[in-house]
């Protein structure tokens, strides 16, 4: 047998979730994990616990994986440079993922290639900030740390040159951009391969709560095929120019023009499977997770389409009730087709600890029966 | 956290497949498997080698288990009634299990509740395997060992009184049946919880080939509404008056009565997921394996209906070419849709090594696509 070794840096629940999309390929799977309790290490079989900060460390970790790929986008750009002069390859690649690392080089190259973005500068300082709001339509102003940040950790939103001190602490580039005043958050989802084949998952629509994804519609209602078609396009340019090898989920705000059409801008990148991605788990026909797989390891990649109408995807996220499994007898009793996806993670107020998914014909009923479930889980709805 | 762990008894595919399942649930899994390189003990975190033979070995696996369940059914009855004295729930257990265990019991006890089987007996010797035939039609006489056959292991078609030697060497008791002239073989599978909910996939229809499972049609086609009804209440009274706990495959001949009417005979039974249960992974709303998972956790039962309008599952045997890798690059390429799922095992002749789903709206295409990716990756077919 000449399977491959896919080689899993970190140990989240997006890692979790691509060993279980591996296993029914018969691919070996090989983890690096910060501890034996993190959601992946609990349910993979071969395990190695270690810093992927330390250079030494990974590159023991990839002595026998025929490709390395990741749960997060934190590895140092320099010891993936390093591993591939080891000869490993590193899927997405560091020339790839550090556009997923650094907000600014994103900014940069998406404009370059024409890639529509909110207005954007890195800034200085908290008087350089000032400017920034001066050259257009003042305040708010959004800012974020280059580095760092995720689910609106690393973000401000600044009324004022007094209120911008705060992200220059950190010592890290800060980046500022316009406020946009979008009419919803969407996701353009696709899956490329080295050979340069890339798919294209429907446009969804992500809901957020608290700078936190709540909810994902797929597909996105009320999207014009022309607008669709645009956003798919989008995230295939950006794949393939800045040559990204397994799933990206370009994160995009839909906002409405003068003239009421609609257009979209880029706000996010992520290089990996993304939570946006969550619902092909069970409505599409091949997940955003199996595709990342076949992706790195360069296999044809699998049909993107959807499986049901409509696939509401609703993240559970820690509450007061640090039990969710006795939950478990009201939701599946309640709705026998609904979708758990839980992470094997303690439970923390806010924490996402898992979703669910729920499909079918009727958009409305879809969407009560995941956000009932969902709270049900967490706790905020007890009947 | 009070998520509840599993144990699995048994390293192979089925044990594979379900930890796969119960990854979403977030239930731990624990595994007793024979070897390291087990099908399971290759994707499973945590495993235990050791031999379930054995009484001890059994006893500390089950330790910190809140439920045992199996992936094969070689289990020593008296070994699970001492787990049971233990205090740990075993599922399915001794008292409904021996039914799958045991031919003779099984057909004892189905006939017992008038459910309709093969003509049937216990046989002493080939003089007696003879005075079996002249009670009834005559040769060709069915005899099986009534323990550890499976997949046309452990049975015999005999033509004569001296053919029928060999079935009695093992000195396990024989059973004789009717060689049944059945139109065609069809399963009925169902899963029920200790609760007694149960719920009934469709019943689908098996091609043997050699004495193994070579095609899987889920539903089975031009069946009658009546018959499939039919066919179904049977499993579930099977399940129900054996006291099932899990999925039970209920495998059934088919046969053509001379009105031109058609009626079903059990036989066999399996009380684990099952092959005929494949296609569930890719096809229906919930799988045999999260099903099976939520019974022997005493959880609601999902959603058994089917997804498509009809899903073919074709088994994976092991050709003359050992590296089924390298066929996945046109299997993948050619079919976008096909769904792999393979079993980490090294390849050998004949041997079931993985299967393949694939789903669709015409049957002729949803067959002609699972046998030619089955045959690819076997080697049958090259192009």
């Amino acid at each position: 047998m000449t399977f491959p070794v896919v080689g899993m840096v970190g140990g989240g629940q997006l890692a979790r979730m691509t060993h279980e999309a591996g296993i029914p390929l018969g691919i070996k799977f090989k983890l690096l994990s910060d501890t034996p309790l993190d959601s992946a290490a609990q349910v993979v079989g071969e395990v190695v616990i270690g810093d992927y900060r330390d250079l030494d460390t990974l590159r023991a970790f990839a002595q026998g994986c025929d490709v390395i790929t990741f749960d997060h986008e934190h590895v140092p750009t320099e010891h993936l440079r390093a591993l591939e002069a080891d000869g490993i390859p590193v899927r997405p690649g560091p020339d790839a993922l550090v556009h997923a690392q650094d907000k600014g080089v994103m900014r940069a190259r998406l404009s370059e290639i024409g890639v529509p973005c909110p207005r954007h500068r890195i800034v200085a300082d908290p008087a350089d900030v000032a400017r920034f709001a001066e050259e257009g339509d003042g305040f708010p102003v959004v800012l974020k740390t280059v580095r760092g940040g995720y689910d609106g950790k690393g973000v401000w939103i600044v009324r004022s040159a007094e209120e911008a001190a705060e992200p220059f602490r950190a010592g890290v580039p800060v980046l500022a951009e316009e406020k946009v005043a979008f009419t919803r958050e969407l996701a353009a989802n696709v899956v490329r391969s080295p050979h340069g084949q890339a798919v294209s998952y429907p446009v969804v629509e992500s809901i957020q709560v608290d700078g936190v994804c709540d909810t994902v519609i797929a597909p996105a209602p009320d999207l014009s095929a022309e607008l669709s078609a645009h956003a798919q396009q989008l995230a295939l340019k950006v794949a393939a120019e800045l040559g990204v090898v397994g799933h990206l989920a370009v994160e995009l705000f839909e906002i409405r023009k003068p003239d009421g059409s609609f257009e979209v801008l880029v706000n996010e990148l992520a290089m990996r499977p993304h939570n946006s991605g969550h619902w092909t788990q069970d409505g599409a026909i091949t997940s955003q997770f199996a595709n990342h797989v076949r992706a790195v390891l360069d296999l044809p990649l699998g049909d993107p389409r959807p499986r049901a109408k409509w696939t509401v995807m609703a993240n559970v996220l820690g509450g007061d009730y640090p039990d969710m499994y006795s939950a478990y007898l009201h939701c599946m009793a309640r709705d026998p087709g609904l979708k758990i996806h839980m992470y094997g993670k303690d439970v923390k107020p806010g924490r996402k600890v898992g979703h669910v998914n729920t499909y079918g014909d009727d958009l409305a009923d879809v969407r009560e029966r995941a956000a009932h479930a969902a709270g049900y889980l967490r706790g905020t709805i007890t009947e």
